[in-house]
């Protein structure tokens, strides 16, 4: 595979008002992504709930995107589960997909687990998909999973499966730990997981960015990355940042799923699954006073 | 299905030296159990490596017990992933074994989480099941999940579905939360995760406990039970709680795991998935010298 750069979106994953996955709304959002600019998708990240929707849906829906001809060399879905067998199987769906590669979280129930034993899951997991086609992005997000992939081990795994792990997203939100793992694990691509760091990462030999915020602003990131060098990137960065920090305190998720709703009218928009919420049309109301607020509409 | 009082065992999973699971030591174990007076097994909990195995895994492990003529009515099977999709696919699986109930932890991923967000998961659950033999015990366990069952959560789902939602399991070492439970949450069947606060929740109306040393120590825990209310009871308690306390210093998967292959002689049970360790050398001599030190050895 080409290694990826720009921006990749992890595509936020709609759904019917029963709950089910909106496929129709799923591939025309996709689509809209792709030809947008985004170099990628990355289908059943956090950011599209991939952890509310089971095994078997998560392979059917990727399935839609590839039979409604999406390139799967420009797919990259998540996979990760807590355990080897699990997540192999996703691995193995999107390998005879054809898909570019898969993003792994590490196994995220056991807490306070040692680098010796992550790195054993993931050796465990490569052998078990037993494949060469198998091509892994790391993904940090230690808000969330709470177990994280740290600079070491990311860069102590692609040491020992240089063509099998790849790259990293790291959305620990913290530069100290992007920085270090640009210039500590630099046989990885590493992705920033949001497009705040995006010309600080870019100046470091990042390839560009993985964002939630791609759904909802991918023309604004997508410019920022272009722009990068040229008198006019500080200031496209300040904007994107800006436009970023609404969805960050309101939820990321409903708070995007409720700005598509608006701008195209489809209320399946707002849908999510549960733990998550859906925002209520006061929550809505302040989104969109944010917005208007901003002196430049990033859109 | 009739209520479960005394000692249930959330079983341990044997693996052989290449991580597949050891069935025959499986089946023997949990008979063990089981004959050796606990009510029933909680295969696939937290101690059981649950969230470390495959769901086809876990099928497959749960009928082995069946056919090996475990009466499934003594079998109580975790069943609690992130999705509602794939966590309905285990409930219907032990349902349709004719297991007593499940067990399901709230879905873990997203933290944050608001109660009426996992109320509606649990609802969702229970709506994707469809049966009126669906019995749930919930599991509480936020130093592992994160993700709690809180009290207001959990005595709500109660008053929600009380034919379905019978009991919790509470594992936070937290005698405050379990107090509660008991007086606050009194429709459940509240049983303390663990040994040590066996007598004060009897004494609150619990029906016993579930805890992980029953896999090592199940005569020291069924005793205590039964002398509650005895003078002998305190000392008996006081018993137990000293000899758990060197398995959480050590990592209770791991350390009970190594005893047992200390006692059987039958080194697979040394062995435990990744992202887990299992103990080394030193580790298993410091378990034996601390479990030799106990002026009244439990076993």
């Amino acid at each position: 595979m080409s290694r990826f750069t720009g921006l990749i979106a992890p595509n936020l994953t709609p759904f019917n008002t029963d709950l089910t996955i909106a496929t129709d709304l799923y591939i025309e959002h996709a689509k809209w992504l792709l030809d947008g600019g985004c170099s990628a998708i990355a289908p059943f990240g956090t950011t599209g709930e991939a952890l509310s929707v089971g095994m078997d849906e998560r392979k059917t829906a990727i399935e839609a995107l590839v039979d409604a001809d999406i390139d799967p060399g420009r797919i990259i879905p998540g996979a990760g589960l807590t355990s080897v067998a699990d997540t192999a199987e996703l691995c193995r769906h999107a390998i005879e997909l054809g898909c570019a590669a898969v993003m792994t979280l590490p196994p995220f129930y056991y807490k306070g687990v040692s680098d010796d034993g992550l790195f054993s899951y993931f050796s465990a997991l490569i052998d078990a998909v037993g494949s060469e086609k198998l091509k892994i992005y790391l993904y940090h997000i230690p808000p969330v999973a709470v177990v994280p992939v740290g600079v070491e081990l990311a860069a102590r795994l692609n040491a020992a499966y240089p063509e099998t792990v790849i790259g990293i997203k790291d959305s620990s939100g913290d530069w100290e730990n992007t920085r270090r793992l640009l210039t500590e694990a630099s046989g990885l691509d590493v992705f920033p997981g949001s497009e705040n760091p995006l010309l600080d990462a870019l100046k470091l030999g990042a390839p560009g960015c993985i964002s939630a915020t791609a759904n909802i602003n991918f023309d604004g990131i997508i410019a920022t990355y272009k722009a990068a060098g040229t008198p006019e990137a500080e200031r496209l960065q300040e904007r994107i940042r800006v436009f970023r920090a609404p969805f960050q305190e309101l939820g990321p998720i409903p708070a995007q799923k409720w700005l598509l709703a608006h701008r195209s009218g489809d209320a399946r928009w707002r849908v999510v699954r549960p733990p998550l919420e859906p925002l209520n049309d006061a929550q809505g109301k302040v989104l969109l006073e944010k917005l208007d607020a901003l002196s430049e509409p990033a859109l």
